[in-house]
């Protein structure tokens, strides 16, 4: 991992994405090949276990294999190559039957789905765990009263534990979207040259029924690898998940705002510092989480750019993949990663939602006002008469329930203990906390479900 | 519809997106939201008649809205305002009531809801006729041989009718991402001001209820205006959508190229012209077609970057959406038509396919011959002497067939009807047929479900 | 112009993209080409009065020639041919000679680049009146203190006056940039059917040269349809200088927040209100910009994405273009007019900043007091006692100032009028008032140089 | 380099963006800014000399700078801990003066700068080198007729070398974009922690310009760190740059097309071929040019819609740009050193391109027919005429030529000499001969240039 690996990234997911781990994906593919055309009989027993045998990315030298990948145009040429080369040591009989009847896109996009299955397991993994944490505080602060904010002002009030649901509830629809396209995108590939299994004669479909089963992947109607919607799905889904993320962090960082102090991202040993300023407490993981959101979006337009790719192999669109997609679920994961981690340790500052509700002396209360006039003179009678107050009440630096009770117009309709309770925090957010329990009734019975069965 | 309009868009969706369209749709949310609170007795039943009454877009000043809609910021304000005016011209009271308890986000977003969903019927079925015509295509020349391209050079033979499987294949796929995008889409937003229902009371969640079934929207857990992935969803499922219709188009284009000529765009009347060349038939809807997968990526990767919104409600983010998903549905519509309008009246040249296959003088077939070889002497020998073999034909400018037959060291193993074998166009595609008839069973399945049952 | 039109764009630059903005600029590609032809003797002068006096826009039937250009595959070919007709009426040897020697492309891309010209003009127009608004901020508030902010957490003091002028260092930057690609894009197009100009013979170059000079157009040494970096050099600079729109939006937007308040867009009839909440203020300018600024960076990634075009005229690519450039130029200009317009009006609350910096008791001085100490007792003895004392300032909620003389350890080496002096919000902002005075005498100095010598 | 970058990546660049290379930027910063603080009196000169003797990124453990940097938020911080640790080992009173007045942005900007310097300079003269090979290719081929093609069809004669002209005409402008970026870009960041410089006392200019002399930077009017157009500006000049690479690979794979066969990449061991295919000769460089013109659009979207960073520090966005920039530097760069190279060893089969000319029978000369005849009847007339034998010669499968000839309403005004004229495949190419020239000229004018002159 790079330099600055460990600060976007999570080392669950970068292990499945090291230059090593793209070779042993491969090589699985040609050690699963070997199995299931022994099994269908068309390559001998032994030679199919002298081929498992080699398939050990450790046999290999990458520095080599990418240097030679260079003049090839992939990294699948050279790697057959050597192999062969290793396997004819110990049997040379054996060694003609390498890569037997496949072709270099076979391996690199079958070992590509074997890279993507144990990612997307930790995806959701951790996706069920920040859903665990977003219940947590969905649960918690069911009645924790803040100011609902638009257009990145005051508007109602409304609660943190809807806030925490809402993200909650986003959360589960990108487990049932990774579920859909995880059915999709493990799937085999198995053509030969052009597609046509050709090289395989009749036993083609047998050699790729087997192969599937050997790899635990599904068996496709057809090879696909000119058609890229199966990857490019996996693209789109996580950055649909990544956009999601991004709200969240998004929402994090501006609640933690020095002026908001609302939450605090989960402190730690050297976190959040600045190596100028000493009571720094920066909102790392917000950051981190944004520059992914504000990375992926691209990354998932170069997966659908590349889509149109000529005929049966694409030149361009096909290789503009091979760094592209691991980037991205690599970005994604490290900001799933910190988003569940900051959200299960996020402190919240009650208190302090519940002071800037009340900073702005009741306007934060204007529409509540506005609908209890509204209910006895008519809505645009309410509105002027709310409006009236608001303006006076900033011009004059007056709490907005002063300014109402000393109207004597608002005082026909409305005051006393109807107005007082207008100002009360908590009035109106019933359907709220029902709201809540709705979402999390929802995320109960969801996470009763085993994940394959999802 | 502007000027270039007719080039890149289709009517059918087209109409869906006018600016009476977009007016029209939030009207329908607000008459149907007096009509559910008339029902659960938030408002009452002669006001909701009232309000419906005038929830007609023809009746409003579509210029003049959108000059107020820069002052406030977005267009339903002083849709709203006109709205109330209009129903206070017949019942002063009803006006009162107009948009109750709802804010602009909650219209404007069902609004867009109510215009994806004929949208995306339209696109379902569109999709259902390119299927149709895919299928005929990969029926009617199940067995015919074209020459298999990677990396823009030739391969080894295939048929055409794998390639239409193959898109077949892809645009069934599309059926199912759409059928489940549509299941989260097709959702109501109600949240008012700050997504609380609170300025509806107790009623909330049955107005809310009420209103889903009136406008037979899907009913959310939680409103949803602050969580962009339900209309994300529809771009990334377009954008992958789009990536295929762009394959397609690609591969037309390349194969209609001057040099290849083996299909041919449908022609018409003023179709594919040039303003300076009498002989020119120039594939404009693949032109159409990659023009819209060269845009597309783009609008995703916006409704992506657009999805972290600030708290209740985004200042930015929400309001790049507006043009940006109706512009993709529009140019994905567009290119969709100009691809079933193209697949379904494709002209294919056989003959010209089985030309193209030999007019390398055998090289094509350099696989086959290795192969068959490999069998015999192993495939590392194999692939010098068709190697060798490869050369001595380019650089002699020889039939590949003649140069093996008359290499010692090939005919020792390979001669005669079995080296003639390998050089039949045909031989080894028997698996090609039964792989399209695996797509069209499946096709034909599919065919049979009603749409809303997928 | 749409209903959304008013709200994102701009009626000065919407003016110059209509579609009879669109078909005119070809068509004074026609007029002039006549005329060029005419005086260098390739066509009789007679035909090309007759061709001029046809080439209006308001002679045209736009939506026909939409319609028509949705088979031909561009709106050159409908046009060229409309326009034959119209000259035929008057003279018919003259019709013979519309559009002598040119291509769709000459047509569309010239037609193009003299739309973009007076865009640029109104741009560099608007940039310049945005900096005019800047450079008076940088000079009111030169010495206007308010909290440094980074990683959205006050840092240190600043000035509201260094702010300004850093938007206009950049808005100065914008210029050149325009300048300096102004230069290559305002040139002709002209190249005949693949760019050699062939069909007119000898006469090619010196009918360039002519057209050149009738339309104030540079002349180029190539025709250069088929390299599309002069028309997408135009979405780069925009889209950079709306990336600085987007920073300066969301520094207004993040000063307006409701606990910030620092300040206020200029004020308006109906401007920012809500439709359910009395009191808002949205700052709808900052919105609209920040749109723009999410939306602009993916239309200049389909223009870079679009010049890999085929040949001597794209497939795709170039269709592509056609309605993404003048969508990037429209949006880009809505938000410099925005922004020039919330600059030029921007409420600055000079004591709300003040107030917002002395907020976090002192934090804020953090560095200034470990500076002041580090020179006596070295850097890390000084970051220890000043984060120490943070700590406790935080936790026993005090003044850092009053934390720090209440420490004897601190106060061997910093007390009385020095520490005091650290807690001074202008101390140490002498420096920012002199880089303020420079950028303010270089704006100056710009601002005497006429444009169109820069 | 991991597995994949030798093919995507060029040395000379690569070695400019490793870990190692990143950290050394930093270090060259802060062993700048400690000679410039003690040139100016801030520090003691044997503080800096003790500074500047530890800024070697080879005494630092990156992998732990890299796990402290997830922590800190980035990679600046703790290298200056770490830079303070070792100068404290061998200069206790010197390691309160690392990084005096500076902060992490001050480092991690001004080291980018660093880095980006001789890449620039790598792509300039990369550059240089491929507008020699181009200038080669138009001189060489300047009258080699070959099919002019638009909308991937034939369309009328050009030449190949007014083709190389095309390229290498856009090659220029890259070179003069890259010199006007180059000298907004080579500025040195250095502001302090809000970029107030006040840290420094009065010293902060002084020590600024002390600094930018040292590092051979230019000074800029202001800190720079908030306004990101600077770095951003590369982006965008890259991408333009990489577009035109793209269309170069694109024209190159198309013409390499097995049915095309006009131009071959330069072959060499090992390169292109396939694992399952002998006869396979791919165009590997075209590929991957082609990879990187998808890869980077995005990639510069990425860095657009990054720049709007919240005021003095951005949380999220200024992230974003850390590996974007340097990925899209090495891929514009792997794709320039492929172009050059091919371009240097293209193989131009001049014969081909001429047998393809003629393939159509006559119809690539359709145009120069009309305008024949357009002289002498008028241009609707020819039009009808030579459409109509374009017609016939597609239908009857024979040779325009003859099927005019053939036609007595065209017989009575072209025939004999004149008709064979038309079909002589140079007839028309003069003028671009005389373009290829004056590109040539143009070329070898600022290749006379110095580039720090330019």
């Amino acid at each position: 991992m790079s330099v600055l690996g460990p600060l976007f990234r999570w080392d669950s997911i970068e292990v499945l994405f090291t230059d090593r781990a793209l070779v042993q994906g491969m090589l699985e593919f040609e050690a699963a090949l070997a199995r299931a055309e022994s099994r269908t009989g068309v390559i001998p027993a032994p030679a199919a276990a002298a081929i498992a045998g080699r398939c050990s990315a450790d046999l290999y030298d990458l520095a080599a294999l990418g240097r030679a990948g260079a003049s090839a145009g992939n990294i699948a040429i050279p790697l057959v190559a050597e192999l062969t080369a290793r396997v004819e040591e110990v049997d040379a009989e054996a060694a003609g039957f390498v890569h037997w009847g496949a072709t270099s896109q076979d391996a690199i996009d079958t070992g590509l789905v074997l890279q993507l299955r144990p990612a997307l397991e930790h995806i959701e993994a951790e996706l069920v765990r920040l859903a665990g944490a977003l219940a947590s505080l969905a649960r918690e602060h069911r009645d924790t009263t803040i100011a609902g904010r638009t257009w990145m002002q005051h508007a109602v009030p409304t609660t943190f534990g809807l806030k925490a649901a809402g993200w909650l509830d986003a959360v589960e629809r990108h487990l049932s979207r990774i579920a859909e396209a995880r059915s999709r995108v493990l799937a085999l590939q198995l053509g030969g040259a052009a597609g046509t299994l050709a090289a395989l004669g009749d036993k083609g479909p047998e050699v790729a029924s087997a192969l599937a089963e050997d790899l635990r992947l599904s068996l496709p109607d057809l090879p696909w690898h000119a058609h890229r919607d199966r990857v490019a799905e996996v693209a789109t889904v996580l950055g649909l998940l990544a956009g999601t993320l991004g709200k969240m962090a998004k929402d994090v960082a501006l609640h933690a705002q020095t002026e908001v102090a609302e939450v605090l991202e989960p402190s730690g040993e050297g976190r959040g510092g600045s190596s100028s300023m000493a009571h720094k407490r920066n909102p790392v993981s917000s950051a981190v989480v944004l520059a992914a959101a504000t990375r992926i979006p691209a990354l998932v337009a170069t997966m659908l750019g590349a889509m149109a790719q000529e005929d049966e192999r694409g030149l361009g669109g096909w290789q503009a993949e091979w760094e592209t997609l691991p980037e991205l679920v690599r970005l994604c994961g490290g900001a799933l990663h910190r988003a569940a981690e900051t959200m299960a340790g996020l402190r919240v500052d009650a208190a302090r939602m519940a002071a800037n509700l009340t900073a702005t002396r009741g306007l934060v209360f204007a529409e509540a006002a506005e609908m209890a006039l509204a209910a006895r003179v008519g809505r645009r009678e309410a509105r002027r008469l709310v409006a009236g107050a608001c303006r006076r009440a900033r011009g004059e630096d007056r709490h907005l329930e002063e300014v109402l009770a000393g109207d004597p117009e608002v005082g026909r309709h409305l005051g006393g203990a109807d107005l007082r309770q207008v100002f009360e925090p908590g009035r109106g957010l019933a359907v709220a906390g029902r709201l809540v329990d709705g979402v999390l009734a929802k995320h109960a019975q969801r996470a009763k479900v085993p994940s394959d069965e999802r």
